[in-house]
C-alpha cells in the first residue's frame, strides 16, 4: 500500500481546489459582496496551503500504484473536495450549519443537484456561481483534470493515471480513446468545456441574463441540476427551456460518440446500440407523459415542453425542473420514477444505473433463458460489436445487486423520518442516482431542508457512492484493503 | 417438444382438482349450504370430465420429457388450476366478475392471500373453506401432490419428476431429501400435513372455533393469508395469535430442516446458515417494531405480540394481521417492505425471494469485492458447506436482475390506476412476493378491491411469476421454447 502517493495526491487535489476558488472569488468581486470576497479568499489560502502541506510532507519516491491505492485516492479525494468545499458556505453564515453545507457541496460535486436550502434566491452570486461550479468539476470528474492538466512526469505515472481513470469514469467499461489516458482526458475535457460555452451561447442569444446561463450551462453540463430560483427553470422562456431540454440529452450521451464525431465517424455514431436505447427511452417517455399530463396543460405544446424537459432532466440525472411535476398523475411520476434507475449512458456526466449497464442486464437474463433451454449451447454476448467475457457480465449483474442493497440500505436509514413513503424511497433513489429532486415532500419545488442532519449524512453518502459507482467507497472503508498486500 | 404428455399432465391436474373439490363440497353439506353444494357439485363434474377427456385424447406413448416440457407443464396446470378453480365461486355468484374470481383464485393458489372481496363475512362456508384449501395445494405444490400420490408406472417417469419438482419447488437449489423425486414428495407432504394438523390442534385446545381453526390453519401451512373475518386475525385471542405467529415461522423453515429432524441428524440443523439468517432478521425486526410502536400500544407485552405476528406474517409471506399496520410508523412498515423482498427459506412454503438467495448475492458481492483487490486470486462461494458452482452463482445473480424487472414491470402496468405510489409500490411488491397486503389503499384492512380488471389481471400474473420463480412462466411464453427442438 502506497500511503505517501495517496495522501501525496489527496493534497494535489485540494491545491487544485484552492487555485479553482479563485473563479467564484472573481464572481464575488464583478457584484462586489464583501463577505463573499473574503470567505473565498480564506478558503482559497487555506486550501493551498492545506495541499501544499499535504504533497511536501508525504512527496513520494515510489510513484508506483495499483488498483487498491486507485480506489482510496478516488474515495477520500472527492470526500476531501466536498469537506473543503463546504467551507465557504459555512463561514459566510449563508449556509451556516456544517452538515447542510457539506450536504449541499457533496451534491454539487457527485451533480446530484439536491438541495437543502429554502430560500435560493437570497444566496450571494458568488456563493450560487460556486454551488453550480462543483456541478462542473465533478461532472467530467476532479481527478480526471488533474491528469489533464498536470505535466507528466514519469512513465509510473500512466499506469496511475489509468488505474484512476477507471475509479472516476462512469459505466461499466472504460475506454480510452487513444492510447494514452492523459490524452483521453485532454481530449474529453475539450469537449466538455466547448459544449458548455455551446449552451451558454445559445442561452445568451435567447435573453437569458449572462449570470444565469453560465449558472444553467455549467448546471446542465455536469447534468447537477442547482438552479438560482425558487421554481427552478420554470419562470424563464420556452427557447431557453428548449435549449436546456436538449442539452441535458447531449449531456447524458457517450463523450466518445463526439469524438468520434470530430473524427468523421458518422457511422460509429449511428450504429451505437446504447444511444438508441436511451433515444427511444427518451421519446417513448415523452410520448406517454405528454398525453398523460395534457389535462392539467390543455394544449400540446405546453404539454409536449414540460413533458419534454422532465424526462430529458430526470434520465440525464440533472434535475432541473420546469414544471411541479409533483403534481402530476401517478403515471407520470411512475415513468419517472423509473427513468431514475436508468440514467444516461455511460462515458457521459450522467448518473444512474447507466444505459449500457441496463441492456447488459436484458443481455445476461437473455442469455440465461437460453442456457435454461439448450443446457450446453454457449452464447456470447455482444455490445457495440464487441463480446463481452464472463467477468464483465458477473460484474454487471453484481453491481446491480449491490446497488439494490445500498438502494435498500439508504431508504432504511432514513426511515427515522417521519416522512412518507414514496418521499423517503424517492429521496434515497435521487440522491443514489445523482438525480436531484424526488417526490412528495423531497418533490422538484420543496427540497432536502425537510431530513435530520443524521438522514442528511446518509445521504452524502449515498450520493457519493452513486457518484464513483459504488466500488471504490467500498473498497476504501474495506478493512481487507489496507490490512494486506 | 412432447406436446402430448404436456397436454396429458395439465389433464392430470384438472382431474385431481375436480376429486379435490370434494372436500369443500362436504363442507357446504355440513352447513347445509344449498347454492354452494350445486356450485361445487358441478364444478367437481366438470373438471372430472374435462380432465379425464384431455387425458383421453393425448395418451401419451413417449413419456419422456425434458426441462422445457416441464416448465410449460408446471405454468400451464397452474393456469388451469386457476382457471377451473374459480368456476364455484362465479357460477355461485359469491363473486360474480370473472376476473375478480380469477384473482382470488390466482392469490389463493400462489399462497398470496391479497383479497378483493369487501365483505368476507357474508360468504358461504363452502366457499370460504375452498379458498382457504388452495392455499395449502398451492403452497407445497399441486404437481409434487400428483408425483405424491400417482403410482409410477414407468422408468421414464423419474426423469419427468424431477423436472417438475425443480420447477414447482422454491429456491434457488433444490435438494432432493432421498434419491428418488416421488419418495421425496411423499415424506414433504408427510411432514406439511402433519404440521397442519399439529396447528390446528394447538388452534382447537385454545378455544378456537373448528372451522376457524381448519382455515387458519390450512392459511398458515401455506403461507398463503385468507382470512374469514374483515379485521383478519384481530378479533381472536392473544394465545390463538401466538400460536399462528409460531407456525408462520416455521412454515417459512425450509422443509428437509424438519426432515432431519425426524431423522435425529440435530447438527444439520443448527448448524444450516439459512435458519439463522432467517431467524436472525425476524428477531432483530420483532425488537425494532417493538419499540417504535410501543408508544400506539402503550405496553410491551402488546406491542411485542402485535410486531411479532406481523414480522412472521410478513417475512412468512403469510400475510395475516392482527393490527392495521398501515396505521405504523414510517420505520416499521419500511421494514416490512424491505422483509416482503426477502420472503422465507427455500424449500419452505414462503414466498420472496428466499433468504438462501439473498446470502447467495451477499456472498456474491463479497467474492467481486475481493476479486478487484486481488485479482488474479481464485475464490469460491460456500453455502451450507458445499462450493456453489459458477453457474448457479450468476443464475442468481441474474434471478435477481430478472426478478426486478418484472418487479418494475408490474408497478409501471398498474400505474394507470390512480392510487398513491405507496399503494402501488407496495402491492406490486406484495404480488410478486406473494405477500397478500400491501401498504396504503392496499393495507391490511383493505384489499385489492379498488384495482381495475386490467390490473387484476397484470398483479394475477405477478402472482403466478412469484409462485413459480419466474422461469416456467417465461420459457413457456418464450417463442424459442416452442420452435427448436
Amino acid at each position: 500500500m502506497n500511503r505517501r502517493m495517496i495522501f501525496y495526491t489527496v493534497g494535489q487535489i485540494v491545491g487544485l481546489e484552492g487555485i479553482v476558488f479563485i473563479l467564484p472569488l472573481m464572481v464575488s468581486l464583478c457584484y462586489w459582496e464583501e463577505t463573499s470576497m473574503i470567505c473565498f479568499a480564506i478558503s482559497l489560502v487555506s486550501a493551498l496551503v492545506l495541499g501544499g502541506l499535504m504533497m511536501l510532507i508525504s512527496k513520494p519516491s515510489n510513484k508506483v500504484i495499483y488498483a487498491r491505492e486507485g480506489f482510496i485516492i478516488v474515495t477520500f479525494a472527492w470526500i476531501a473536495l466536498s469537506a473543503i468545499g463546504s467551507v465557504p458556505f459555512v463561514i459566510s453564515g449563508e449556509i451556516p450549519n456544517v452538515f447542510d453545507a457539506f450536504f449541499e457541496t457533496v451534491s454539487g460535486f457527485t451533480t446530484t443537484g439536491a438541495s437543502i436550502l429554502t430560500d435560493v434566491e437570497s444566496m450571494s452570486h458568488g456563493m450560487l456561481f460556486w454551488r453550480s461550479f462543483t456541478h462542473w468539476l465533478g461532472g467530467m470528474g476532479v481527478l480526471v483534470l488533474i491528469m489533464a492538466i498536470i505535466p507528466k512526469n514519469s512513465g509510473t505515472d500512466s499506469g496511475r493515471a489509468m488505474h484512476i481513470f477507471r475509479a472516476e469514469m462512469a459505466g461499466p467499461i472504460i475506454g480510452k480513446l487513444v492510447p494514452k489516458a492523459k490524452d483521453t482526458a485532454k481530449i474529453l475535457y475539450f469537449i466538455y468545456l466547448g459544449m458548455t460555452l455551446l449552451e451558454f451561447f445559445f442561452l445568451v442569444i435567447g435573453g437569458m441574463p449572462v449570470f444565469d446561463s453560465i449558472i444553467h450551462a455549467v448546471g446542465t453540463a455536469g447534468t447537477g441540476g442547482f438552479g438560482i430560483k425558487a421554481d427552478s427553470l420554470a419562470g424563464y422562456s420556452p427557447y431557453s427551456q428548449w435549449v436546456i431540454t436538449i442539452f441535458m440529452i447531449l449531456f447524458g450521451v457517450n463523450f466518445n460518440l463526439f469524438y468520434f464525431i470530430i473524427l468523421k465517424r458518422f457511422r460509429a455514431v449511428f450504429t451505437n446500440r446504447e444511444l438508441w436505447v436511451y433515444l427511444s427511452t427518451i421519446l417513448i417517455s415523452i410520448g406517454i407523459i405528454t398525453w398523460n399530463i395534457m389535462p392539467i396543460y390543455n394544449n400540446f405544446s405546453d404539454s409536449l415542453r414540460h413533458s419534454s424537459f422532465q424526462v430529458a432532466g430526470i434520465i440525464s440525472s440533472t434535475g432541473f425542473a420546469t414544471a411541479d411535476f409533483n403534481q402530476w398523475p401517478q403515471l407520470s411520476k411512475n415513468i419517472m420514477f423509473l427513468l431514475m434507475f436508468m440514467g444516461g449512458c455511460a462515458g457521459s456526466t450522467a448518473g444512474g444505473l447507466k444505459v449500457s449497464r441496463v441492456i447488459i442486464l436484458f443481455k445476461i437474463i437473455q442469455k440465461d433463458i437460453r442456457r435454461l433451454l439448450h443446457p450446453r449451447s454457449v452464447t456470447s454476448v455482444k455490445l457495440e460489436g464487441k463480446a463481452l467475457d464472463n467477468n464483465t457480465l458477473s460484474s454487471v449483474s453484481t453491481y446491480f445487486a449491490l446497488y439494490m442493497v445500498l438502494l435498500f440500505g439508504t431508504f432504511l436509514l432514513i426511515s427515522f423520518e417521519p416522512l412518507s413513503f414514496e418521499t423517503n424511497m424517492s429521496a434515497a433513489v435521487s440522491c443514489l442516482n445523482n438525480i436531484g429532486p424526488g417526490f412528495d415532500q423531497a418533490g422538484p419545488m420543496n427540497g432536502y431542508a425537510v431530513y435530520s442532519d443524521f438522514s442528511k449524512v446518509v445521504l452524502s453518502i449515498a450520493m457519493l457512492l452513486g457518484r464513483l459507482e459504488i466500488y471504490p467507497i467500498v473498497l476504501a472503508f474495506y478493512p481487507h484493503t489496507w490490512t494486506k498486500k
